[in-house]
């Protein structure tokens, strides 16, 4: 029975798992989960994720959520993923289970924080909040800087120093990439100083070319009608027209 | 060259390491890093983990931290240590990783921000943040929810229905023993609906004796140090002299 992925394209983590297996090669179904029609909370879905969350994965009878561990897993458990992405070696390894739980505790609750709290809430029923974007920018340009003085240090052209990418490499770039959606001038304003961090989203992006520009498409065209829609929504706008 | 865990028995995440050491015969020498004193942002640990964050580990010239990433790499790297701590199999394992995903977003972030909102700030310098801890304590309730109807369902003592203990049971566990600071009544509040977590942290506690017991002891004395502190500084209390 081929693995099935349950994966909404507009979440950064469903993104990651889903160019994971198209870059190596992993036969799935991909079946969407759509988040705006509150389909993760529906009776089928619960059955394969009690905790109602995208990315979750069934290969066989195994089920499986959280993307770190599905990337994990498919790294391990599928012959045709190269070692690079997820390496025997157990220094290298630990290195990347490292830079894979700051991710949780730091750059997620940042990009995710920022970009839901400045531009996202409306569109999900939600009310802008200021307050918590201002701290969410907060540990957002904190981990951008700890990712361009840190993790990216050394020559190599990924995380830890590696000459390829790792999961580590995929997941923390998906996650970065849900700030395209911000207006372009605040976009610039928050990466401009991290010269190694837009390097390394591009590094990462060639390197899993045509499958990242095709699974992030969704993402420019909300990116398009979120404009549309601010652009109305802003006063003065009527009378301009 | 012996391993070195930089620690302070006052973090949840240093107390789990210590007790896996401990508990697996793992010989290592244990240096203080006092985050009361902010030793934390010495020169000298600094080099040893430039993020500034216990536990950290020396193993040789490999440095790492991110106890996460601590347990399974000592788990993997250390022949004593038993199978079940860290399974081979790799579904036991992808479960141990997704319940460890988890906690870096649901139980740590409940738990260690209603400790902080409801108690332990003043002690540190800040001020107790009412709605913080409101929000922090719907997180932990849920959280605790999740545990009892999910995590630990099936007849097994251990998370994911095991009967022997995860490096995710002693993480998890460690990480709710903070709660033991709190009021008695308002930790009896919070826990009481949950039979099978304190069954759980007590199966988890009696499967790594003594050291478990030994290695909280500094945070039942904290406890008596903050009940005091706290009395003093209630209204009245002069008077009832």
């Amino acid at each position: 029975m081929k693995l099935k992925v349950y994966a909404d394209r507009m979440s950064q983590p469903s993104r990651a798992v889903i160019i994971f297996c198209k870059v190596n090669g992993i036969q799935f179904d991909e079946v969407l989960i759509n988040l705006a029609k509150r389909q993760q909370l529906s009776p089928d879905f619960i059955e394969i994720n009690p905790l109602g969350k995208v990315p979750a994965i069934v290969d066989g009878r195994f089920k499986l959520f959280e993307s770190h561990a599905i990337l994990i897993y498919l790294a391990s458990a599928f012959p045709s993923v190269a070692d690079h992405w997820y390496p025997n070696d157990l220094s290298k390894r630990a290195k990347i289970h490292s830079v894979l739980d700051w991710h949780h505790t730091n750059l997620r609750p940042g990009a995710a924080g920022y970009v839901m709290n400045s531009v996202l809430a409306p569109f999900l029923g939600r009310s802008l909040d200021s307050k918590a974007a201002a701290e969410a920018e907060k540990l957002l340009t904190k981990s951008l800087s700890t990712l361009e003085t840190f993790w990216l240090k050394g020559n190599g052209k990924f995380l830890l120093g590696s000459n390829q990418p790792s999961i580590a490499d995929l997941n923390l770039v998906c996650e970065l990439m849900q700030l395209q959606i911000l207006d372009e001038k605040d976009r610039l304003r928050l990466f401009s100083p991290y010269k190694k961090v837009e390097e390394w989203i591009e590094n990462t992006r060639k390197a899993t070319l045509p499958h990242f520009d095709v699974v992030h498409k969704i993402l420019y065209g909300a990116k398009d009608k979120f404009d549309k829609q601010l652009k109305m929504s802003k006063p003065g706008f009527q009378s301009k027209m």
